[in-house]
């Protein structure tokens, strides 16, 4: 079936969803996660034919491991739809609203986008909590996932199909874009009119491609260059800890730092022991020359080293004159994503958080908080890194858009 | 100088737009008309030079009276500024906030975008208000006019500038961009990273041109092919004024009714009045057969004419057997700005209201309604026909993102 085809079914499966209730849509959610379970070994058997083709790829460990099932993470991706079930139903919610002086009566309430196209390169449990999300805000999802776990999604969408039906909704309010092609990601951005927004999740090129190209609304996710500035204020033993946990508690995570930057009157001090600290934790960093005559480990920093979003154990470290420099420094090779400041001065925190143009400013606070679990949205799409329609973390208000309905008794302009 | 270099200064002048409080932007907005009062002369003859050049090109008399100012016109363009600066600044408003169980203080925070690119073909007012709703709102303008407003626009933001320079902000935060070539169009449209948003308000065919091809994302403007539905519960007084005042309170604007829609059990009794009164109102109704057994004036209606947002004085009519075929008949030729239907019955509104997928539902009133100044915003940038970021009429708030600040103590992950 050709994309197009599959949208305008969607389209159709969105428009039950529209109208559908909460009790109808949390019952499809526990539905599906209960298929999951009583179906775990036809997920299994699928998932197993991906990991044979991936080990025949010759894909790496980390790789086959994030596309690993087993019955534990079945279950724990089912556990997530009875979760999305126990959050609040976005759709219905008046915005605003208000009398007008005519005797208009105004309401802005929440609806559902329509068809949610998602392309990512994610693990299988993506498929599912995808599915999820849109299913409860009221969406069509259009899943176009990895090719190497396309047996997985195959079985996975095959289950979620049969409980979204069995609850009485539309089946093809979930569906699956043949994944053996890049046709399919083709199509899909052109589909404007059928589908309503797209949200690319995965590399930097990916989401390069699909911002040029779609003329379907894109939300762009993810890319997160994000900085660690300690102030001439900041609590150094906080600044400590603050750094090495948003560097190294994961490492290929978007809200992971990539940068420190060190304020000249504490780098003598400060240096030394963060140095220290990143040589125990296997992290290489890369300096400029003033941090590097801290410690020969240091490998000299190049203009491209502050512009790199890692994703592994590296990070770029540099010495700055000022408040001032700290924000030029941020404005140039920030992504927008997670800035952070430490320090135990108001005035500082408060200018830092004026000026640094981001989804997320932290004072005196991890990076790694930067995520919709962390932030208590219950669910999550992924992080806008663009200022349109939804910013930082997305949760399920983010997955909806307004209507106007106003209501008079035959009034006329 | 080029787009790319504009966009540039207008980054600069971002970053102080975004800081400035209140008092400063107000005093700039008040600035701002008070030079245009006290520089209306030459205004008035930079004006004068578009109408001599349109004259000599032979722009209709209609183009030509949308083109000129006059001292009453450049009053009420500076009027205008004064009654933004009176609105709340939506800048800095707390849209959500909450301690998080660890004790993380979270607030989602209303910034400026930055920068915004407005592509319009109206008239010189449109430059003022522009620069005035950006300026109240924190961000930068780049402003892209008419060609034949070329004079008029250098002079209005000449006059801008100055003020906006005079009240300590930086004059790039208005800049005009070069109106003599569609390349101006081209480069604003790729310069993504250095504009935020891209607003084109205008014809189908400009803002066809600028989804398709603009990398910078877009908000969508404008296309209304509006419905009226008269139900078979209908008070058929109402539903002809309010099917009159729909469709011939204005022509030419967006929220004018271009399409009827008429139950068929209320059809015999509701088309000869209504027909009636289009013929003395000089509307030309394009009809079904069903509609011309009515009347010798109606033209056959073609399935183009359905399709088609007249703005002038055409509609197209049509009887629906039920209410799902006037959902249906909405669902395939509305363009999603404004529907309205004229009920009785509490249930049918209910389901028309949930079932059609616009900017706005009007239940017993004109679609002439869905107006940022009639819904009481004060302020407009255009009507949004899409569902990404700002659905129906944009204000202030409409043209900010927002930012999340997570203030700690040291908070780990």
């Amino acid at each position: 079936m050709s994309v197009v085809e599959q949208a305008r079914r969607a389209r159709d499966a969105a428009e039950a969803l529209a109208t559908a209730t909460r009790t109808v849509k949390d019952a499809a959610l526990h539905a599906m996660a209960d298929a999951l379970v009583a179906r775990t070994p036809e997920v299994l058997a699928a998932n197993a034919a991906d990991l044979a083709a991936g080990r025949e790829a010759g894909l790496s460990a980390a790789v086959l491991d994030r596309l690993a099932l087993d019955e534990g993470r079945v279950a724990a991706i089912a556990d997530a739809l009875r979760q999305m079930a126990a959050l609040p139903d976005p759709v219905g919610e008046v915005v605003r609203g208000s009398t007008l002086p005519n005797g208009l009566e105004l309401r802005q309430v929440r609806v559902p986008f329509g068809v949610v196209g998602i392309v990512y390169e994610g693990r299988p449990n993506v498929t599912v909590d995808a599915a999820g999300i849109c299913l409860k805000s009221g969406n069509a999802a259009l899943l176009r996932g990895s090719s190497s776990a396309a047996h997985s999604n195959a079985a996975l969408v095959a289950v979620l199909r049969d409980a979204v039906s069995g609850a009485g909704l539309p089946a093809d309010a979930v569906q699956l874009l043949d994944s053996s092609t890049r046709d399919s990601v083709k199509e899909l951005m052109r589909a404007r009119g059928l589908v309503d927004v797209l949200i690319p999740r995965g590399g930097a090129s990916l989401i390069r491609a699909v911002v040029e190209e779609s003329t379907v609304p894109v939300i762009e996710t993810g890319v997160g260059n994000c900085h660690v500035y300690v102030d001439a204020a900041a609590d150094l033993g906080k600044a400590l800890a603050i750094t090495l946990n948003a560097k190294t508690q994961r490492l290929s995570t978007c809200n992971t730092a990539e940068s420190l930057l060190v304020h000249r009157d504490v780098a003598d001090e400060f240096l030394p022991a963060v140095l220290a600290a990143f040589a125990d934790a296997g992290v290489t960093v890369h300096g400029t020359p003033a941090v590097a005559a801290h410690s020969d480990a240091v490998v000299p920093a190049t203009e491209e080293d502050f512009g790199t979003e890692y994703l592994s154990a590296d990070i770029s470290v540099a010495v700055v004159d000022s408040l001032d420099a700290a924000v030029a420094h941020i404005r140039r090779y920030g992504t927008g994503h997670t800035e952070a400041i430490v320090t135990d001065s108001q005035r500082t925190a408060r200018e830092f958080v004026a000026r640094v143009d981001a989804a997320a400013v932290m004072v005196n606070a991890s990076t790694r908080f930067t995520d919709g679990g962390e932030f208590g949205f219950g669910a999550e799409i992924g992080i806008s890194t663009q200022k349109l329609h939804a910013r930082g973390p997305m949760g399920l208000p983010e997955l909806t858009s307004t209507k106007y309905v106003v209501t008079g008794d035959g009034h006329l302009r």
